[in-house]
């Protein structure tokens, strides 16, 4: 195991015991929707999104400030598990596995993955507000979070993905789709750390646009191992994209050209890691992986 | 018109006036998705939720601080409808009929309206994000907000209302489902703008004990009415709550005791506003219309 695999086992371990101390056993009646919420949120998810955030951390702050900064990082986890239940429904993406297992509406029904995933979003919002900022941090950083999560941003993205019919399929429309439905909780993961500890708004651009290169990296990725991954391998239901005629990188530009901008996406983010300054490696790490991850 | 029914009018109004400025067309991409959500937003609530909160504004603060509250009485109404959109789905209450208007998921899909739900309900903490107090308050009333709305408040309450299945249909179930369903986001209505102003903590505990008596009186007139009114007044499928077995305050106690118990509800709450010392008449009103109301 490299050294960067074992940051990425810790930082993982970390955010997964985390995250179960927020959904231990509640009243009565609660109970069987924390039990949804936490079957979603512990299906064995990498926490690519709590580690960025947990790695730029590092970069900015002292140690001391992670386990105050926290909250946000796991929240962010929430809202992207929130924004998978969701998808997953027969109404939308129609999908009966994730992650290696049963979606939510296929382990209990619809209604309890409609609720869960509401209830998700909610507690993400109730978690982010535990963050140990000050409160003018703390509103910058929420109203930054929000507007990416919601219809100006995630939503959006999927409501765009999702009624395809009604949108012009080309490359702008393409951009769009995958700008909003992953790059921007991804440029969320990266940027919000340094709004959370004031850093100044160049810095904050900077990373920013890193994050951005970064999240459609990822998202070109995710098209080609749609398209080039066994769904054993991948842990979901594999070319799906092309079965449902999904605007997606290899449906429009073909696999080599995909391909190729990835690795101009990565380029663009690894120079922004330098601009920026980031010291300890594990940044340009998670971009390296985002690259050549398999699944 | 009474001087009470214009108070109303003008109320909704302005409420429906500023809702629209909230909804004003978007880019290209998201038209849709806005023109789904103020389809449903503007299908003629009574906007009962921010009326309650301006109302109680007045009573504690200069007529200038309704305009810096506004954000925060809109989100309120932002997530009521919400609620009402995703509650509406087929694998939830399966109502076609809202307000006399066609249920979101039967105007377009229930993609558009999941999706117009969520976008909702990030929008509400969006615009909560705009009242115009200290960031103190800010965050503090957000907790508050955020809470009722969620999976400790409203959304555990349509759980349990929807799989009755799994809970005992017994006196404590029926007071949970109306706490948590209904009467919390009203509570909030009432002391939301204590908190936001400021005001003492004993204060803020009496107006949401008002608050609550007020929500728990609105939800059994509620039950009352879906059980005597047509659908053509009720403006939405009567009787569907006897169809359903589910549990209300008519099918445990029988309709004559739930008009006591109604009653009762309305005592308390007004014995409430007189020790709080609201002086204006228009809470009062209101609690009397919650008894009184038709529809």
């Amino acid at each position: 195991m490299s050294s960067f695999e074992k940051y990425l086992k810790v930082k993982k371990d970390f955010i997964d015991r985390n995250l179960k101390r927020y959904f231990s056993k509640r009243g009565n009646y609660s109970e069987k929707l924390y039990e949804a919420m936490y079957y979603s949120i512990s299906a064995g998810g990498k926490r690519l999104r709590p580690i960025i955030f947990l790695s730029v951390t590092e970069e900015l702050a002292e140690r001391s400030m992670i386990k105050k900064l926290l909250p946000a990082a796991l929240s962010i986890e929430m809202i992207h598990t929130y924004s998978l239940i969701h998808d997953d429904l027969p109404s939308m993406d129609n999908d009966d596995l994730r992650r290696g297992k049963l979606t939510l509406h296929k382990k209990y029904d619809e209604t309890v993955a409609i609720l869960a995933g509401d209830a998700l979003f909610s507690y993400a919002v109730e978690v982010f507000l535990q963050t140990g900022v000050d409160e003018r941090y703390l509103v910058q950083g929420l109203r930054y979070l929000i507007k990416a999560a919601g219809m100006d941003g995630m939503v959006v993205g999927q409501f765009v993905d999702t009624k395809s019919q009604l949108f012009k399929q080309d490359e702008k429309t393409l951009k769009f789709i995958h700008t909003k439905k992953t790059a921007e909780l991804i440029k969320v993961s990266f940027a919000l750390p340094a709004i959370l500890l004031g850093c100044d708004k160049k810095k904050i651009k900077e990373i920013e646009k890193l994050g951005l290169h970064s999240g459609l990296l990822f998202q070109i990725v995710d098209d080609i191992l749609d398209y080039t991954t066994p769904s054993q391998i991948l842990g979901k239901t594999a070319g799906k994209d092309e079965k449902q005629n999904k605007l997606t990188y290899v449906s429009f530009y073909g696999l080599e050209k995909a391909k190729k901008f990835a690795k101009e996406e990565s380029k663009k983010a690894l120079k922004l890691t330098k601009k920026i300054g980031f010291k300890k490696g594990n940044v340009e790490s998670i971009i390296e992986l985002f690259l050549t991850r398999i699944n």
